[in-house]
């Protein structure tokens, strides 16, 4: 079997992914303790191994929940070589085909349309080059709703801190990164209210050295981690009717239509024979059109 | 504006579409009728036209029923000419970009997990040459039910009795086409139950006159009209459970995803700028992952 290529962040990167996925369920977990009536028990993830025959795999958790519907949390290690119609986009591989990625991800649809959905990912790829690429974005159900527009700048508010801290050019240029990623060009709208996205960093986007863009990188899941949550706890109990439930499954609609459309994330992976429960757990629990 | 190329069956075609979309839409109606209580009112389609900026436009046809939860059916007619990069792909585009589109298609998801989605679509398309192509297939919700293996196989028998009056061969043919055609690779499993599925007849696909090609394709259309209302009746009223439209929800899901990802015509029509409603109209009223 083909070896990783080796990166003295490698191990270092996996476990801090592994332990900020920790550190997301927990969270989660304890919004259903606390949106559970008593009595009831509360939703946990399930976790469920994988493997990837070219080399490594991964961890699937999820939770299907009362107040998070459906919640997907996943970790992965893969390693192997890039097929030879991939070598000449990947940074580095032209000269070497062997890859290591590592990363987390995760969406989360909550149950209540008050409650913003939200992605974040974080990974890092080491080829003969490496880099880190990853962020968050949220997608209220109704942008237009007074409350739609404080929860994003809430969670903006944190990216911007996180990024500030490291450079401050960051927060605009992968904020505007973001709305450019997350468009869906055939409705002419962006899958949500935005937050940050970056990539090749430390490669074509120039950072500041591996020991600093995992710091940054880092602090990406930390801000998703103390921004979301408390965004969850702040909507789960308010009230909600039928029309907003309509405007919820037609939101997630259209979050499918951007995955499965236009996502390079999602597109790659499955022509890549990526792990497709994985892959897809993204999909809400239900949508409509 | 550019002028639409020349063929003697360009009018007699659209005419031919027009008027099937009326009895369909008629079939399904009559559906509504009988499965609607007493002294409530049945459903009935609502059409929307619309133009298309380059040339021609069409009419869409959207019906939300009790028993048929959602069912469009479109006609268009729309003519221009093809931009650069698809010249090349489109027979007889390369000598003159001009062409002309005209079709009818339609797609039903029922209520009742017992009664099977269904996908018809039937077109003639006019460059320097010129070809017709469609098809109809079935998507049971319960594959593995012996209901569905009887409908399957009913809605079949309707198709190779249309094909065997053209050629002994098309039913042999095109029922392995719309398997190939309609199947997730990233899932390994098809769509749903087949049909038949054939494209360029008079062209690549070898045919057998542009009148003869064009008497089949009616045929085609007639034999859905035939098959599955038919089904719709057999099926509308028998009592389903939970676990049933759960199973529903989930084939559901797969057919958003291989609309979304493989089927070539969707795909085509939001690359070239077609109308974003009418095309995904496919897309099923509710669906879960």
């Amino acid at each position: 079997m083909t070896q990783p290529p080796a990166h003295p962040l490698a191990v270092p990167a996996r476990t801090w992914f592994e332990s900020l996925r920790d550190r997301l369920c927990a969270a989660f977990e304890a919004i259903e303790d606390d949106g559970t009536p008593p009595g009831e028990p509360p939703a946990r993830f399930t976790f469920t191994p994988w493997e990837r025959p070219g080399g490594g795999g991964g961890t699937m958790g999820l939770m299907r929940g009362r107040v998070l519907e459906k919640a997907g949390v996943n970790v992965s290690t893969v390693f192997g070589e890039f097929s030879p119609e991939f070598r000449k986009q990947i940074p580095g591989a032209e000269e070497d085909p062997r890859f290591l990625a590592t990363g987390v991800s995760l969406v989360v649809h909550p149950r209540s349309p008050h409650c913003p959905t939200a992605h974040m990912n974080t990974r890092f790829i080491v080829t003969s080059r490496s880099w880190f690429g990853g962020g968050g974005d949220i997608t209220p159900m109704d942008r237009e709703a007074p409350w739609s527009q404080e929860d994003a700048a809430f969670f903006h508010q944190h990216f911007r801190e996180a990024c500030d801290r490291h450079d401050p050019g960051y927060y605009d240029r992968f904020s505007r990164w973001c709305d450019e990623y997350f468009f869906l060009p055939h409705r002419n709208e962006t899958r949500g209210l935005g937050g940050i996205f970056y990539d090749w960093l430390g490669d074509r986007t120039p950072g500041k050295g591996a020991e600093a863009d995992f710091a940054f990188t880092r602090d990406v899941g930390l801000a998703f981690l103390e921004a979301y949550p408390a965004i969850l706890r702040r909507r789960m109990a308010e009230p909600f009717g039928e029309a907003e439930k309509a405007v919820q499954l037609h939101r997630r609609g259209r979050y499918v239509e951007f995955n499965l459309l236009h996502d390079r994330g999602t597109l790659f992976g499955l022509r890549t024979g990526g792990n497709v429960d994985a892959i897809l757990m993204s999909l809400p629990p239900l949508a409509g059109w």
